[in-house]
């Protein structure tokens, strides 16, 4: 089970939210979630907005937790849009082009979770990737691929119905090999100037997912802290897991649900697979 | 927290003991100790005596959950005995010079445990290590510092008594700093004839350290049980922590005691930190 | 462009033709070719038979110079047949899984040279593996490719027909997109009873491929080298470039030929790329 | 031999002269030096100053050339000063805290050269390290002990002065046991406001060190070519070897001599050994 954020608002430091808070996120990665005894040791990566034409992106398949140049770059650089991802291996080895995000163009994409019976279905879903898009998949997890489905669904032209039609054609393989609970997911998407963010499993039990509630909010309910004086009033933030534990600050993203945040505004509507 | 663990017996291939238990050291490193919520993700080492002059050491500074390579060598191998280890960092470097075992001449030693306020001690400690072994002090741990000292205070004439010098010039120059705790050790170390483990802390509080039962007594407890069938009867194997839960397999070493293990004879001795 | 060798006769330790020679392998990959300026830093690969079921495999992104690991591990062992590899990178990721050689139940293989315009043949090459055999496909190598179709096609019954056909695949698919030198070769392919190389390219330029002299006849050209006196007559080393400058130590392995290497026994056979 | 470049001048992305001169720092390190048949693989750094407190410090004991997140970075951020450094180890493991930059508080320091017989002063040197300064060493390598000897020698308050007492201190270190050649060294310093070079070695033959013309003259030579017109007049490049070969465009440092670069100005005076 990997972990996830995404980070949409004025520039800030990445550190904010990797390893400041209570539960930043890399503290989260050293230990194990709740009812998972393991870590999130195979590898991370931060993905970012800036000054350049297009994102950049920084992946390593090191522990995030003892990583020294994570440290530095999220202490250093000043974005208004990120995500960044610590990660769980299941299956697919622990290597740098198996790191989230996932960087298509001006796309890059996060995901936690799995594709059920991934080795039976992959070869399967490969040859659905776009042949132009292909030669751009580079390693060898569900996640990325599921990218690489989304991209090829529609994804740059409408981010909800491309994971939608993602998603159905990923069910449409598990059952065409018998499996009951094919897809597991939550994602987070970007291209920069808004922040996708899905949560749906094909069964009842889907991973968590959490968004920040309104800075505005938050200054009312917490007068005396500091930190939301610090962010602006559009800022959101997305999680799998909250970084702090205050009363009001996270609402839980529904299952089957996707959120689009973009200028400020936050948009809630269905998710649900479709076919391709 | 690290984990190690040592075996003396007819030559076995390490996977027996890295993989296959229930509790194998691989497992324990994947998941927090009961009370510490971290993984052993900051490296590993396994060093083993073979069929050459010298030990072969094969260190890695990445978890030993996911590592491929540590897999394939422990089940090609086989060796009488073997040291290995895996690592949570206690604020020095993850790097492959900083992995146990560490190494000299026909001697390896891993240690589990800590020097108390080792950063404002490293100087006065590196600087009473045997100008001649200095040269040989490769990376910046108190563990390796340990060993060195060990060494030059008379390892490998009398490996107790180096230990135990060794434990009381650390007591002496944490007392000069002011330090009430000044070492936490639970420590294995051989020269490919005798394993000899170690167990002392300044307080009470010790880092726990097992050896297994005689085989023949494990043979007679568990008739069905295969694996005891496969093992030697001097087999033996000191662990940090057991590999299986089995009634009768373990036995806690005692603080303050040394254990010298060799040509199937078990010897245990007080363990008192001694002047240099 | 990468360098291999393979060797297979009395069980020796891999030290003495990884780095004992004047010209050993990873004194090779320090430096440049002759015509190319670039040194075999992107990982390097070890794999041998012993005395387990199957092969072993150690493999590493890491250049192989300065790899404490390979080096011991290469002092440690002993094996009658190895194949050892150390990479130069044509544009796919240096990881663990993308370096040489690769393995599929008891075989073994190692490349060196390319498919030309790999990205575009890619798809295409991937859906003519096995489906059977797709999801042991782990990387992203055009070398790793050639193994599982070169499996796809017969290997395990015919190595040098099922190498065959997957040149004849890979020039056909070559063909479709424009390329007029679509395959460059050198390979060594194993199971662990016999070691088979072959030198081919589409065009007239292949990459070196040397085997050794029979060992009787190297003693009797030079009597007073202690290094024959050591090794068994049927021994043979199969390379890309000569580990020694010694006259009449090494052969070279026409372009276009397949040599198979048995119980003391070597054949040399035509390679023609055939029809999948 | 390692290589170095440091740039001070107008914010620029560091990739610039990374990776796009002919002879970009990356390129140069793929390949080995005039003379000398090796690659700079053993591991890389950045070091730069931002908008945050004190620079930020990016190393990995990875080759360069292969690195992605080397060029994410060095594409994203801006920075007007920068060092820059690729290895090619002298004996010492290849890790990152053995990689350059050496950070220490708002300073950083980079070194081509070496120390001779440097295990056998390493002790001494390191005992002539302040106290105060000693926990912060967190290597094994020379040219990072120099960088802390030249702290305690009041590299600080006199830059010039604290590198002359630092090459003072070894050479004695250096004639103690018996050495004639006791340093080789050009190194980059740096505070952020000003960056300082110096070329020495204990013999005659220093390694390189070039310094980039005024760029005005060069705009004058040069008038059609758009980087010099991109670049502001008082940014300078201080370069192991030439980046590019443009007549004029580049001045070697003479050996025994140190460079001071700040706010436009470039100041030559003695590098001259002096007692501690």
């Amino acid at each position: 089970m990997c972990r996830w954020l995404g980070y949409i608002g004025d520039p800030i430091r990445p550190e904010e939210l990797l390893y400041q808070p209570e539960r930043s996120l890399i503290e989260q990665s050293k230990s194990h979630a709740p009812d998972v005894a393991i870590a999130n040791g195979d590898g991370y990566g931060l993905g970012w907005y800036g000054t350049a034409d297009g994102p950049g992106l920084f992946r390593s398949a090191s522990p995030a937790w003892g990583d020294h140049n994570l440290r530095e770059l999220s202490a250093q650089i000043r974005s208004p849009l990120f995500l960044a991802h610590v990660r769980a291996a299941t299956g697919t080895p622990v290597q740098q082009s198996n790191c989230h995000p996932f960087r298509y163009g001006h796309w890059m994409f996060v995901h936690n979770g799995m594709i059920d019976a991934f080795p039976r279905v992959r070869r399967d879903l490969l040859m659905q990737v776009d042949p132009e898009l292909f030669p751009a998949v580079e390693g060898s997890t569900d996640s990325e691929l599921m990218f690489y489905l989304a991209l090829t669904f529609g994804l740059a032209e409408d981010p909800v119905g491309g994971l939608e039609r993602m998603a159905g054609c990923i069910e449409a393989a598990g059952r065409r090999i018998g499996s009951d609970h094919p897809l597991q997911m939550t994602v987070g998407v970007t291209d920069g100037a808004r922040l996708v963010a899905a949560r749906y499993a094909s069964d009842t039990e889907a991973n968590t997912l959490h968004v920040s509630s309104s800075v505005r909010d938050l200054r009312l309910l917490y007068p005396e802290n500091e930190r939301f004086q610090h962010f602006s009033d559009e800022a959101r933030v997305i999680v799998s897991e909250p970084l702090v534990d205050l009363p009001g600050m996270w609402r839980e993203v529904p299952a089957g649900t996707a959120l689009v945040v973009q200028d400020g505004e936050e948009l809630e509507v269905p998710f649900v697979p479709r076919a391709a």
